[in-house]
């Protein structure tokens, strides 16, 4: 594998968007801002949810569901809240038949309905950890939208626990973002910087979020999911409180953490390429194997018909995802559509294999058989062989993506400089960074923002700010982003 | 089991609010007319979706997402749907910190976003048959709103499809009915009357709703799902048209099918009783089985914990939903807990009982062992015996509800004879009907309406309306309902 350097932004993105329609990921809506998932998008969203589900009950958090409609007056409640989501609001202000007495938010988040809640369910120490996972759609008025990335109208989930004690609520923030990084390198095969975000960009009334925070094919980097110590600003606005084993009253300590629908544009962005198309991770792909029938028109039909039976069920018992392309059209076509799908191995045989009790497979990325386009296997070996490839080709994938991302993250001293190789390459820049506002607030002029922060070095062996040249103890992320 | 009479009505309702309270199903939120669904009650929603989500896939239909706002003259395109949706909706004017140009309607069901999708995806025969479904929230302003019955945002799958012709559109509408019927029956435990809707209850803008009409405990009927054939009202409206064979220019013909959160609503009013409690069907029950360990304080702890750690493996193994109820509490409270949230089955034992290899079972309804309250079974055949007697359980509660259904279901030849048995005791009532709208609308002097369609009659052997004596080949399922 060579070190693969981003992509042109303008190119990937059209790229990105056009793999999508082919594919059908989505289409447009005639609603401002909002796509329609079509089934082979949505089928990503329903295994996101499979699995997340696994993760989020063994953590002993269950799923529930609160009203789409929000009170106006919750929203202003706790004063960060209502700064950082004002302008995304959508308000429903006429209701059957009539005007509404109080308008209607149509939920930009949850905090507030849920808090509400909590503070009718808990009322001692007994009804502690409480932890509550939505899985729901939400609405933000964007102003650019992208399919995936940012939509006015989008599905995700969002998780809300409650603790007795900052040190547990702390403990569960920090456990949810490691499950949500190894969800991402495990079943989307996407490696990320884990860590802090600054307090500008964390969540509007958090005590700290923690980002994971992936890198796109163009040098652009994706927060793709986020965990916060929300501690105790939404519980105190909302009047949650529990007795504690001495009967005195106190105030929970909270968490809240989030996926959307984006970590289906990041697992596009992030192994996909120009010069391959669409390549998707096996454990997510809904096609994890195409089989494509050759046929002569002289073949008996009924052998090769019995054939592709004999490896659908072989290829369904072993729990493989298939899906069978034998249209009347040229197999070319038919390895194009498959491609056009990303599926990550392709399966192709003729009367000769038959006889041969042999198949061919070609791996989705030239290379991956140590070099060979394709190799044959046969056919009473092919269910265990398949099982593993997929799990290797999860593994190439993976390696592939982490190269990237270490290879296109570099270490730089000053703002300059930053601004210099910024406008030359996208990537992650790692800087000395004072934590004065003041300082990060420059990387606004040349479109980018601290992303993650690395480390927190001890004082002694501090560098200098890449801005105003001070001591600087923080090494933080810096990328162009979507 | 004797003939059970339907409940007091109030009582009945009462009871119902009471029931999901104490089990948790749900709670009131402050927002008008929506509920949050708790853990416990969600958690019915997430099995219904497992379970359908198998049939649906089963006849080729694919989820997908579609957006939650609908531009408001999409909602008029259609004439008999804007009649039957509009003083229902909720509309959002302000967005985005101003005032949109056009509102956007909440979806109150998503036929006109989706037929003009249907419109971009639909080109040639060969895109046919279309067969769509989507999980999601919907909004109709109601006025009287209950818990999982009607609320103003719901939870609902809504499907989808297009057919080349009238007459595989048909059959499919007729085929979803039976998916559903056979649903209620096999998983929901819930026997009903299916058949045609009147043309004034059938689904504004379709041919004809198929409804699958269940019976509550009260004597009142609830409408638990429903199948349209949509035929060609939305197509039109909505300018979908394929190229047929041999090119020509046609109208798909479609249906819609759709089941809501009611459905859990309409379980708990089935098979729940005044006498006996909340009593769940084993195969959606969150707990199938509870474990009551009754401890004494000379008792070895870690006997008793080994055995319930034993237990709670082979229950696991067995595919078994279970909870362990060990709080410091009285076995009777713990007996209570249990039947609080409707477990089929309680396994009791001391340390007697482990020495002997053996627990105790207790099914929630006394007298289905044949008389017996409780019996004892050898600890190495309980999984076994635990998978039987769950299946027995679900034939028991299915016939029971038969067995009501059927008995509180009579024949009347006259109006007034229905108004006076209505005015004693709810239930269906079979008559005769010509067919005349004027006829029917007589049922709202007495709070009724015609559920269903049983049967149409030869034109020779019908009898007389039961309002206008005129000839009457309709024989038509009344009553009052939800």
């Amino acid at each position: 594998m060579n070190v693969q350097k981003p992509y042109n932004s303008t190119a990937f993105s059209d790229w990105y968007l056009k793999a999508l329609e082919d594919a059908q990921f989505f289409d447009y809506s005639p609603v401002r801002g909002c796509m329609v998932f079509r089934p082979f998008g949505y089928k990503f969203w329903e295994s996101i949810q499979s699995e997340l589900n696994k993760h989020f009950s063994r953590l002993g958090v269950e799923n529930a569901y609160f009203p789409l409609f929000i009170p106006e007056h919750f929203i202003s409640k706790e004063k960060d809240h209502i700064a950082g989501f004002s302008p995304e609001l959508a308000v429903v202000t006429f209701a059957g038949g009539s005007e509404l007495e109080e308008p209607l938010v149509v939920r930009p988040t949850s905090e507030t309905i849920i808090y509400h809640m909590f503070a009718k369910w808990i009322k001692t120490h007994k009804d502690l950890p409480l932890k509550i996972n939505q899985w729901a759609n939400v609405v933000r008025w964007e102003k650019r939208t992208k399919p995936f990335l940012r939509t006015t109208e989008f599905l995700w989930q969002e998780g809300h626990t409650a603790h007795s004690t900052k040190e547990e609520a702390k403990s569960f923030a920090e456990q949810m973002a490691t499950v949500y990084a190894s969800f991402m390198r495990e079943y989307l095969a996407i490696p990320a910087y884990v860590g802090k975000k600054t307090n500008s960009e964390k969540f509007a009334g958090a005590d700290f979020t923690i980002t994971i925070e992936a890198l796109m094919r163009d040098g652009k980097a994706l927060q793709s999911c986020t965990s916060h110590l929300l501690a105790q600003s939404f519980p105190k606005a909302f009047e949650v409180e529990f007795a504690d084993s001495a009967g005195n009253m106190q105030t929970p300590w909270c968490t809240s953490w989030g996926l959307t629908t984006r970590a289906i544009g990041a697992t596009v962005m992030v192994h996909g390429s120009l010069e391959e198309g669409l390549i998707l991770p096996p454990k997510i792909a809904p096609v994890q194997v195409s089989i494509v029938p050759i046929r002569k028109t002289s073949d008996p039909i009924n052998k090769i018909d019995d054939y592709i039976n004999q490896l659908s069920q072989d290829l369904a018992e072993a729990g493989i995802r298939f899906k069978v392309l034998d249209d009347a059209t040229s197999p070319g076509n038919r390895f194009f559509q498959s491609e056009k799908i990303g599926v990550p191995f392709r399966i192709e045989f003729g009367l000769r294999d038959i006889e041969a009790d042999q198949v061919c497979v070609a791996p989705r990325v030239a290379g991956f058989f140590d070099g060979q386009k394709k190799i044959f296997v046969p056919t009473k070996n092919l269910k265990i062989f398949l099982l593993e490839q997929l799990n290797s080709f999860h593994d190439f994938l993976l390696k592939r993506a982490e190269k990237f991302l270490y290879s296109n993250t570099y270490s730089i001293e000053t703002f300059e400089e930053l601004e210099l190789r910024l406008s030359e390459e996208s990537g992650f820049y790692e800087v000395n960074w004072c934590g004065e506002d003041s300082c990060e607030k420059k990387l606004k002029d040349i479109q980018a923002t601290f992303r993650v922060i690395k480390e927190i070095l001890p004082t002694d062996t501090s560098g200098s700010c890449f801005v105003c040249r001070k001591k600087a103890n923080l090494l933080v992320y810096a990328a162009k982003s979507y």
